[in-house]
């Protein structure tokens, strides 16, 4: 089941064009393309006539043109000519979905578009922020979204998932600090007054000798975004309770949007932003293709786990370094049975 | 769900001979073969002992021993040997298919054996016909049966899946003509008093300058026969009303019979039938290709809509051009209904 | 549906080693390995903390370490590290199969741990006996695990479905001797006083012009253990009350046992024993290839009336060549039915 009433992330900018591209979202086929004025637009690619994929078709100018009788719709979803008639019925059109283009992702709202409110899009300004620099990708999902929103939330698969990469353990035995504020959960880990990791160093231009303070802080926001900050500052430069650690030290948010495709399935869209040597345009490549692979071996992981989930249902043990995955499920669940609840009422 | 007690087209009567073919036909397995003297036979091929496919064993004379414990069938179904033992007991037989080899394809009653009878085969004389050639061919369905015969009873969609082979929309944009005789649907579209369409031109021997009637007459006989009737005489020469238009004028006749395999697959066998330069072999050689390319488009379709009604419910919206689309599937819900009562009663 | 209270062959011997090896039996994630001391382990392949494939992460010692988050299990399945945290809850252990290396297979008790008994474990002792010779080896299946022991159980199916090299039908013509034992049963069939078959003749040494009793004699275990004893004597020599055939004469036996993995699948361990001929290698090399391509094509059988029995269900007739095999899935049924009642009452 799925939370209907949010904004998720359809693809990337750049992947949206005069070309039409399909792609379902919660079990729903939709079509994406742009405008003669460049505008992205989002329809049920589902023709309501025989259900054609409306991909399949053609753009005429703004119009999508279905490839099997030629019904034509606008970017309203209205029909706006069937070529066998001149009546069009009023019940001819097909769903649009609401659509912000914003940080170089398209935002659809899959559920009751009179309550797409676009203030209620997920905060992604790195990706679009002069000061930040950022390497960008996506990844077919083959397991359940919440399997992967688990994965972000949890910083302890670090040294057994990704020995070579991101293989210190210091993190995994430090000290887990969990907040909530309503549905958003905080999960906080510091190393204090140590030598900072060598890519840190490098890229933060910490003089030798110079002790850090190194943070990795996960922000989980319903119904599936995970952003990832990190960095380091000079020890007791205060950064544990500043609000401004980009602005002034070596950080780098690692952005996770999570769409799901079906129940099994699920689009993944991510980025690592930084905010060092801008001017350095290797930088933004090799975090492109380093990060997608280590999301890669979380890839083979989710997938065995809904592998060995598929084989039937079995006792799940909680420990105390899951309190943020579990207030997740919790959440999330919540606000599926609410839906549901405000269905069957109306 | 299908209707059972009906003629299906099985095969091509060039696809049987003294080899054994399997084919699944409304979820139930055949194999089909001729004996010495050349009848063709069709079997259930599922051993009634252990379920082996026969089409698996070998044929002796007109005898099919099963691959796995020798059991052997006469074509009536009835077990004649044992090998392990003298005694035949009465149950050991498999399902015989009552079978008519009629216009080059192998027809079979997939219901009650009592109530096959010849006269209801679907006439498709014109293969069998000295006065006409075709091209023929098979192509397997991924998708619903009925998705294929709504396709075939369609001729608005010719313009848009079929630009450049059948891409004038004039027929599109003409009158639709729709007559209903019992459960039998015919379509009519004509232009009358045009220009002839270049093949038609070539083919029929008309002079240069003069103009023709055009007739496109789609017929639907249940459970899924489509026969297309489409030809060109002069203008004026009264074709509309004529009964004769085969045997005066340039005409083809596309013949269509579509045989479920599951409920989401089919088997699809057709013919381009034409009465016009005979003794010219590449006719027929160039139509079987033509025809079996423009299908193969039409195959992509039915495909896609399988793959978007797979993904769940979503309503429908009939036009006027799908008067006899519409008719149609109320005629097949109609017999299977009926006969799910009958076989209640029984 | 299984019976879970049995023991069941998981592996080769040689399979396993100090890498781990996923296999899935009875619907359930298994990994294998052996310890430091070459001991061999059966654990759940299946974290009991998110579900991960054990087998996917690392061997520390006698310790299997979780690929995602480092969790630790003993050999008995008890977690007893995790990384985040000093206390381990109670319940964090992973299912520990009992296991017994007997016979060159591993043994996995399926069931309630506490009924374990290895006295229970079927007597394959051939296979560890200096007085046998063996060749082995594996194939999976593609169909329910009954058809296979109904075809091990069957001798009628020699001639038809291996012609090329088992191919007398001699036996399948011959008197079925079929005896019952509590849920044991064993069907004999004897030719007696006839020239011996040329490979009997030149393993057995026999001397031209002397006659054989030879006899084939299956036995059947339940669940899923079926051994085949085949053989040749002189003629008179008194085989057929003797309990010492194969410490006197020419005698094979063709040892089978089948491990349900899913409803659709299994997997199937069997090798060749012989008698004679120790000291030449060729003979374990030739059967256990000999033996590999006549089962090939019984996967090729039993996943095709899989294939017949997914279509729907359809009647079956048994025959007196079936009276072993319908005794043995009433035994099946009923011993599945018991487990399911006990389970209910407990």
């Amino acid at each position: 089941m799925f939370v209907r009433n949010a904004w998720y992330v359809a693809a990337w900018d750049h992947e949206i064009g005069r070309n039409m591209l399909r792609r379902i979202m919660l079990d729903e086929p939709v079509v994406l393309f742009r405008t003669v004025d460049g505008k992205c637009v989002a329809l049920e690619d589902r023709c309501c006539h025989r259900q054609a994929p409306l991909s399949m078709g053609k753009l005429v100018g703004n119009i999508v043109q279905c490839p099997y009788h030629g019904l034509q719709f606008d970017p309203s979803g209205k029909c706006v000519k069937i070529p066998s008639q001149d009546r069009i019925p009023p019940t001819a059109k097909v769903k649009a979905y609401p659509l912000v283009e914003r940080n170089h992702w398209i935002w659809l709202w899959m559920g009751d578009p009179a309550k797409a409110d676009p203030d209620l899009i997920e905060d992604f300004h790195w990706l679009d922020d002069p000061k930040w620099g950022f390497g960008g990708n996506y990844l077919h999902v083959e397991a359940n979204y919440l399997l992967l929103v688990e994965n972000l939330l949890d910083t302890t698969h670090l040294p057994f998932l990704h020995p070579e990469s991101l293989g210190t353990d210091a993190f995994a035995r430090s000290e887990l600090e969990v907040t909530r504020d309503g549905d958003r959960i905080q999960v906080a880990r510091w190393l204090m007054d140590k030598s900072p990791a060598p890519f840190h160093k490098q890229m933060g231009d910490f003089p030798d000798g110079m002790n850090v303070d190194r943070w990795q802080i996960a922000h989980f926001a319903p119904p599936s975004f995970v952003k990832l900050d990190v960095g380091s500052a000079p020890a007791g430069a205060g950064m544990r309770t500043a609000n401004d650690r980009g602005s002034r030290w070596m950080n780098m948010w690692n952005l996770n949007a999570i769409t799901p495709e079906t129940e099994k399935t699920a689009h993944y869209f991510f980025a690592q932003a930084y905010n060092f040597k801008l001017d350095q345009k290797w930088i933004s490549d090799m975090l492109r293709t380093q990060i997608r692979d280590i999301f890669l071996q979380d890839m083979t992981m989710v997938k065995a786990q809904q592998e060995n989930m598929d084989l039937g249902p079995s006792p799940v043990v909680n420990l105390a370094q899951d309190k943020a995955w579990v207030a997740m499920r919790q959440i999330v669940d919540r606000l599926v049975k609410e839906e549901q609840q405000q269905a069957k009422a109306a």
